[in-house]
């Protein structure tokens, strides 16, 4: 029960341009798996909506040697690493069907009163203190990105009805998506995003006029999103790996 | 093998800010659906492409007295009504787990040889002629769309890397998407879309700037896609239901 793997085929129909795995599904079937996986072990989102709280995530970063490929069979396997007062953390790791790892995701998630959105104590959840298992995860922890350029492309956003999840916020994978096009079909069948870091500071909502700063150095694309205010609602960085 | 039925169970991650399943990834579904059932027919794209040829989505509507809502499981089931020589229809029935119908589907599809983009006669498949159910599917077909407004919204979009499919066109639910954004969340929340229907002239391609008509007459909103050399890739139109 402290793991669970969730086993997948990628259909040309869920396939980009460059007949792989898209980094935002990826991200989608990331959350997925630590939503069931919750869910199975008693502390998913509707045992915490009962005490008033939800769970929010607060980075992320995924780190592949290789992307699954058009009709790959692939494993996603989820554990939790650790859970403190503010934070748990949950890693993933990626196999092939002959259980070689593709690559490693690491995930840090807050519980926060729905009212108040302010963050909660994790540990009063016994059940979910006991969870964490000793096993390794090779990568770098999501980086607290700082955005440095100075000559950043802006691009202006508007949030769409289509970007809006549930809870009325914009979703997770369309960050990522946010984030992924700043590049160029070119660069993607050049290179594939070999490591990614996202972290969110603020919800966006639907009709919400929003600004996207990207600069590209050599391999490192870094990106805020900030909103009317001046605030910055997400930082990421894509690092390309060579095909 | 004449009817293929699919169920799924809709999670609070897939669902939009009414809580429902989103009107294009039920268009995913049953596009998925379709190809689900071709394949195991043996007439997919695999067995197209053989001989050089591919399946083209032409024209589709969708017509729902109600949505999926979270945590409900819902059934697609599919069958070929015809073929002729230029199209193969395929329909769809949505129903809830208690077997009540929750709308319907039309498919238009045709066979394009890969290398000159020209229709291919689907009768020589006869597997696939023989496959034609006669089956009840209480819906319109597809309208044949003219965009009508003298002044229409004009939203300039360009194609994004998260937008392109496999085949490097501007994939299907995000055309679905782009007709959904051309109204708010409050009309989403007042109104659902109780039939959907969209025909498809042209691919578009990463970068290219597309035009975004739309206008809303009373309950129809008509929504028109155009490239830069004013050619219509893509008509569609979504008439509301009050909730």
């Amino acid at each position: 029960m402290k793991l669970l793997s969730e086993t997948k085929t990628l259909t040309a129909a869920a396939c980009n341009a460059q007949m792989e795995l898209p980094l935002q599904s990826l991200v989608r079937e990331i959350i997925d798996a630590a939503t069931d996986h919750a869910n199975a072990l008693g502390f998913g989102y509707d045992r915490l909506l009962a005490n008033g709280n939800a769970w929010v995530l607060s980075r992320l970063c995924v780190e592949m040697q290789r992307f699954p490929a058009v009709g790959d069979t692939y494993t996603l396997t989820t554990w939790i690493e650790a859970t403190n007062r503010h934070f748990s953390t949950r890693n993933f790791e990626i196999t092939d069907s002959n259980g070689t790892t593709l690559g490693h995701s690491r995930t840090v998630w807050a519980g926060i009163d729905i009212k108040t959105r302010r963050s909660v104590d994790l540990t009063g959840l016994q059940s979910l203190v006991d969870m964490s298992l000793d096993r390794q995860c090779p990568v770098a922890p999501p980086a607290r990105l700082r955005f440095a350029s100075r000559n950043p492309t802006v691009t202006p956003y508007t949030v769409q009805v289509s970007d809006i999840d549930s809870n009325r916020h914009l979703t997770t994978a369309r960050y990522v998506e946010l984030a992924v096009n700043c590049l160029s079909l070119d660069d993607y069948d050049r290179c594939f995003p070999g490591r990614f870091d996202i972290s969110f500071m603020k919800e966006c909502r639907f009709g919400e006029a929003l600004d996207i700063s990207h600069s590209l150095d050599g391999s490192t694309l870094d990106v805020a999103i900030a909103n009317s205010a001046g605030e910055t609602c997400c930082d990421a960085r894509i690092i390309l790996t060579e095909r």
